[in-house]
């Protein structure tokens, strides 16, 4: 797939559901004010403002499309799902002590830890009340176990940290929760408010899971091998929070005593020295851990194009299907 | 009311609800396990277990057998707003920095913030699951609504601590928002579930409201003429982070010049020096505030208790009158 010559797929999805999206900003915008604290607003449009894709809300709208809505549902549910990407981002800015989110100081940083917490906490109350307003039981069914699903994959991750016991199995608990609950919910609830057949609702949840995952993967690569001009990270940032992510993990996996003796040292105790990231590099390359992890994430997005096949024919499937590619495409 | 000789009524409430009780209970054992992340239940059961007096989901059973309810959906509702109450206190501990709740140390200061506040995401998704078994989407509603109350009253707090302008209509909002909201949806929720008449789902709703008023203030109340050991908080603990509340509010109303450069350096500023806590409990005396902020507590008393004269006459009926009068009895 050629990227420098087509317009992306991500822009491709915003300039197609453009009309709904801009109901969906209307709505968010209006949401996420309070008469009586205007802090939330500011925090809020700190981060809603400062663009993000809008992947999950788009994934929403077009779910729904591909499976022959025409309500308007779809749009409570879109900003719904953008409303607990934000507060999870908030809540995660102050866990992960950050100072930079989409290339902009964090807002814990602009206000404090507090207004995060309970700015947080006012979009996932937000967030429920838009939901409740689509009427629809199983659609509260589904984000209810995505939050639970989210929330419990960021506690795994809390434990798991620096713990070098942590395998590829728990790792993919972790993203599967922290990341892919909400994709797939994302997906799954356009599906089930267009009251989709059955298969149609499995197919666009299988496909949220696998890109999710995909998603996590190609990030988590990308913090080793990145610019910081490209993701709005610093590269090396997961191993001086001493994250157990997937490159690291297929590296410990067949590290020799020494080189044990070195992650045990740096991700287990945390006792970094200059040079430490520049050695951890040279060990992900010398057993090819950074392309192994590649070539999971590349298949995740061959499960989630696989998933797309028994849904209608629609320009939107043609879309979510390059989707799936662009998602791994950044890491080459 | 003689509370030295009688039952008291949060007491006789437990024995009322007693084997509903158990079963509320044995639903917030089971639904705060997780999987994957043992901490969860480490950290939830150190709060849980901690002995708190479950006034609100008490109050939620209670409502609903005033109101002839023989279902089942009663005890998931009152494990619901048990479990939101759980996941506040979690995240106000944060946010206030605080290093004991009920006589124990806080769960921020045994394990760390970061598992405060994932953790207390994690609640609050599982309250919204139990609510969602209920199938009721006026329920739903009513708690999302809650929800969303709480946690503007508490950004509304904090950008309204060590602001002398806070009058007693933002703190009566403040109050309104951080406690009486999760009170007033407890009892409201309860006779809702029971298909209530709509006159006593609104005398329950305002029986929670003005009960919850009651207790914040006299809590406030106690803040600055308690015992640590009836509240297991220490005097003065407002003053120290600046809070205010109706005590203070009123003394600064009435303040001269000098006076009110006091409160600016101390409140305001937060330039607090020892002998500086006397000096205001002085000024409070001086006005009368804290016989004043008494007045209050009970005035909200006897509007919750005027509030349950259309409800149906029942055993339950008469404790929660006497509930009214108890939590304002303990400023005596």
């Amino acid at each position: 797939m050629d990227t420098g010559t087509i317009t992306k797929p991500h822009e491709q999805l915003a300039e197609t559901l453009a009309a709904e999206m801009a109901d969906v900003n209307a709505l968010i915008a209006e949401r996420m004010a309070s008469e009586h604290a205007p802090r939330i607003p500011q925090v809020t449009a700190h981060l809603v403002g400062a663009g993000g894709k809008r992947l999950r809300p788009m994934l929403t709208l077009a779910a729904a499309r591909l499976c022959g809505y025409e309500g308007g549902h779809h749009v409570r549910l879109a900003a719904t799902v953008e409303f607990i990407h934000t507060a999870t981002l908030l809540h995660d800015d102050v866990v992960d002590e950050s100072g930079q989110r989409r290339g902009r100081p964090t807002a814990n940083l602009l206000w404090d830890n507090k207004s995060s917490i309970l700015v947080g906490d006012y979009l996932f109350s937000r967030s429920f009340q838009l939901m409740v307003e689509t009427g629809s039981l199983r659609v509260l069914d589904i984000l209810a176990n995505a939050s639970a699903t989210i929330a419990e994959g960021e506690v795994l991750q809390l434990s798991a940290a620096s713990d070098l016991g942590t395998d590829e199995k728990i790792y993919l608990q972790i993203i599967r929760g922290k990341t892919a609950a909400l994709f797939s919910a994302a997906t799954q609830v356009g599906a089930v408010i267009a009251q989709a057949p059955e298969d149609q609702v499995a197919a666009l949840f299988a496909y949220g899971d696998a890109l999710g995952i995909a998603f996590q993967i190609a990030d988590d690569l990308l913090d080793y091998q990145g610019s910081a001009s490209a993701t709005g990270k610093n590269v090396g940032d997961d191993f001086r929070e001493r994250k157990m992510t997937l490159p690291v993990i297929k590296a410990i996996a067949v590290a020799t005593a020494d080189e044990r003796a070195f992650w045990e040292r740096t991700i287990g105790k945390g006792r970094q020295e200059d040079g430490d990231l520049e050695h951890a590099l040279m060990l992900m390359g010398k057993y090819g851990t950074l392309d192994a992890t590649r070539r999971d994430a590349v298949a995740w997005a061959e499960t989630a194009k696989s998933s797309l096949v028994g849904l209608p024919d629609h320009p939107i499937r043609a879309i979510l299907h390059d989707l799936a590619d662009y998602v791994v495409a950044r890491l080459n």
